[in-house]
């Protein structure tokens, strides 16, 4: 029996999860792609890959009484409303980060996920990267011991267009927050303070935007563990992405995806490949893992791995990596609601 | 428009080409999956990925007008037959590797392509692999210089059983002849003659059945260039398949596929993950660039990058490698006919 | 002619330099090795290197006019004093590190050696060595642009007994100082404030001595560049120490430097070995580089590469590292005297 | 008490054994250089790093009752010569490769050799190198189990000139004689037939010479393992030589050596340093070990791990290699006296 779900969203991370969906996902249908902005451009693409219905008001989906489960995949400050309307109506969800930009809406979120049974995947895609999940089950195996030190490192390959600046939410809370997630993931501790600072160092026009493109954050965990993320909006050098965790004896990490396996020796020296230019070529696997997750918990009742308890603390964590930045000084996460 | 198609055989390749070609080929259609000895499972199995037809039968495929192309998946010895067959009928033809067991019948084939006008694409798929393109790509830029010395490694994870040993035509012409193909492809140049020598080292009941686990071959090219090859069929090691081409200015290689990018550091050394495991897994997207090839063949009239004739000489210098290997002899490629 | 010096202290980081000098500064004469608590091992020692004069009183050496220069690799609360008395008799000084833990007496220290005209090295030997000159080197050739991040790691093998802790200084003094350095070096610009934190995450009981064994540390620049540095006092894998620098066209890194070259490929994956125990391995020819350098300043009148200056910044910097991690508070560099 | 040594030839390989000497082996004496074509140049560069005596005539050296070993390298027609000398007057030897051109002068040197009683070591120093050590050592462990394809790669940074391609003996006597001792050292077998081929491809004007510059050969063991070795007198891109050992089990790997660990990223991907220049940086270690162990097996009795079997195995080799070259055939080691 199939799964029938309705992707809400038509943007670049919608048609991500349509047509992994549709290629790799054989017993799940999409019935309904549903965008309050829809593009005749978009509407084609749904019609290419043999998506049924599209339409610009989600009414029809949740009234759908066929629909098992929603992908939420629209702008941020929309999540915890769609949240709220998929409780109510019973569909289970599968939601793209940020859980959302209200911490208020996200804890009613979480009550009324809690209250209706539905089961709800949060979408932080890393964490099922082949890669990643290695580095989480050698740090299980004890193999490098006790986390003691959590490094991530994160550089898009370019700047985003400022429209996207604008409504990002800052550089903490719309790109690190990846990396507070996963820095929660391999402490298994939870952050009890963040210090963080950065600069406008690519492209200064991004203060007028009261944003930056280079940043950092330390981490202090209730463990005594300590992470350290460095982020910048453009590498230059492809998808640059790697992760260490320094444990009691030893250390262990994931390394850059090249493109190639292809190195050319000559008087110059050694040349490789660059990494894969961004998040769809590295992480399209993970989508596609994610997904079959997903399913797995709907239909199985396997546990879903990342809650909206997850979403909610890289939320905080991010907020406060915000304030510290501002404010230069060391926050607790407790200040933050 | 779509492109309908029909695969024969039901193996493990058929099954390859079956499932990325519902997968990543959006406009073509599979009518049919015949296979004489067609078993239950297999049928089941067709349905699963909505395949419309199954039989015992090619007939049904010649003699339908609807299709524009045949996937020759089918045992080597038939090849040729169904070469022969598509030619008259005028379907176009993706063959997988070897061409034929039997050089005279190879011959026929192409005249009839020649003849026929049909499109044919030899399925030599490791030519379609990013990493082997990349390395030809380098070599032609002429960053290494002109070519001296070809290197190709192959080593399978495990011995195949010994049925499909008995039935294989023996290690050269069954698995080195990729690396022949490739030697061609990377020189540039033709074999003129082959040195093969080799031993049972693995098993030693393959001597029972004519042939051996561990061989080498020298190649001698018209340009002055050489080739040396080195094959096992087990490396209880992952799928170790690495190619070097040295050149009046450096060198080029291919490494392997790991299957992560994770590495571990502790008092033991570091420790990094296995190449991925065999040929499906590191020639996934080769299989699926190599079908998109013969559709832009097909329906656009793109040259095939690998021909009948490419199929021809990689199954002559594997023929003289045979010679090479029982004679201990250097052996000229003229001597095969 | 050649150049006649005396090594003040007949510990490990003076017994690296006299044999490095025996060996590899042909044209150098140690004449004294001098500690005020030598012992007969020492002495002994001495003699198989063949030293002429060893003794405990560094007297007879700023009496004697054939001396040309010191090496000054006693304990840190000696550095100013010993240097003092080198630019009153006219010696020239190679200094370890640190500088001094005396902030005013490294002021008038620096202060003797601008009067006096004598030729001044500090002892920062990880700038002598070759991957890291080679990182400042494609630094200034602009392949990565404006320096943005500055990443350093450090990771000692084992943890130095409790005496040595006890009289260290602390870990941002005595270990992370290196770091420092690097990263005023690699950034060619200056430290305005420092943030860090950290904990005995290896052994509690360094908090007994006010000392923590993993520390992290976070640099703003002058530029507008910030820095990360990350530290710990026992990797058990060998000595990692790996510097990053990300500019505005890429970045670059310097590697550990492994045991061998060797790795072996077997069902467990790959293995390769772990880097060089510990400093003395990994930078054996960073410390002769290091003293050629001081010969070529010394007798032809090259520029010191690292001067007493970048002796007191370091200090500084440490000094506010450690209020930092104290107080729990960014700290502006301009707190320090 | 020090050993006093002589060392017979002033050219680059006498060069390297007198400064390792110098530097390294603190209780040995040089007390000669003899060299019948000794320069001026050479008398003072002996004379810089404190060498007693130089000469044109050995007989100094034989009668000198001090003496206690003599490093023969010298041209490699000299070397029996020197050997039968050195047995008859009781002086150890430590002898560079090739053993001798003569296999009728090898034999009787051997017998001399066994008769005196002196100690004899062969001086293949790639042997001592920390890396083919630990390949060693990790193929006597077992990890990769039973060795069934050794892989030997060597290229030279640059062509040497023509006088010395003229008297070299040929490049499979010259330079790959290396290799076959090191194949012989990892399998553990002998060599049981030879097939070589090769070409001038760098350089055409060798032909003149009756050489090539790229040469390939295929080893047949007494074990049923085969061997793989090319080599080119040229690589444009440093010193690289790289050995594979493929067990039962995996196999195992010594790669090259690169100058630095940089690794510079940008949009170019990655670039790496070359290896290090030729044999003199590659093996410089390794000279240093087979000095250290030549003295141990002079002054403790240690059995000598390389003898002048092993040499006049390589001799043997080289010689069957040539003739297959010549007569493009498998040769039986057995043709070779």
């Amino acid at each position: 029996m199939k799964n029938v779900v309705a992707i809400l969203g038509a943007g670049r991370i919608a048609r991500v999860h349509a047509e992994a969906l549709v290629r790799f996902q054989r017993d799940v249908r999409i019935k309904y792609i549903i965008d309050p902005y829809l593009t005749e451009e978009a509407r084609q693409w749904a019609g290419r890959i043999g998506i049924e219905n599209t339409g610009v008001d989600a009414n029809c989906v949740f009234e759908d009484a066929e629909i098992d489960a929603v992908f939420i995949c629209s702008p941020t400050p929309t999540h915890c409303t769609y949240i709220m309307r998929a409780c109510e109506t019973g569909k289970n969800i599968y939601c793209e980060k940020p859980l959302d930009s209200d911490i208020e809406k996200i804890y009613q979120a979480i009550g009324a996920i809690q209250k209706s049974g539905i089961k709800f995947l949060m979408g932080f895609m890393r964490r099922f990267d082949v890669n990643q999940q290695k580095l989480k089950n050698t740090v299980s195996s004890g193999k490098i011991g006790v986390p003691q030190i959590i490094k991530l490192c994160s550089r898009d390959p370019a700047l985003p267009p400022y429209e996207y600046i604008a409504s990002s939410g800052g550089i903490y809370f719309d790109s690190m927050i990846h990396d507070f997630d996963l820095a929660r993931f391999f402490s298994g501790s939870e952050v009890s303070e963040v210090y963080a600072c950065g600069n406008a160092l690519i492209d200064p026009v991004l203060t007028e935007y009261g944003d930056i493109d280079t940043a950092l954050a330390v981490l202090k965990f209730d463990s005594g563990a300590v992470g350290l993320i460095d982020l910048s909006r453009q590498s230059n050098c492809g998808y640059d992405q790697r992760t260490e965790v320094h444990g009691s004896k030893g250390f262990a990490q994931v390394g850059n995806v090249p493109e190639t396996t292809v190195s050319i020796h000559n008087e110059d020296g050694v040349h490789e490949d660059k990494p894969v230019y961004f998040f769809l070529e590295r992480y399209a696997d993970a989508f596609v893992h994610a997904q079959a997750t997903f399913f797995d918990v709907v239909n199985n009742g396997a546990e879903p791995p990342v809650t909206a308890y997850d979403g909610l603390q890289a939320v905080r964590i991010a907020k406060a990596a915000t304030l510290s930045w501002r404010e230069n000084r060391a926050v607790k996460l407790d200040e933050i609601p």
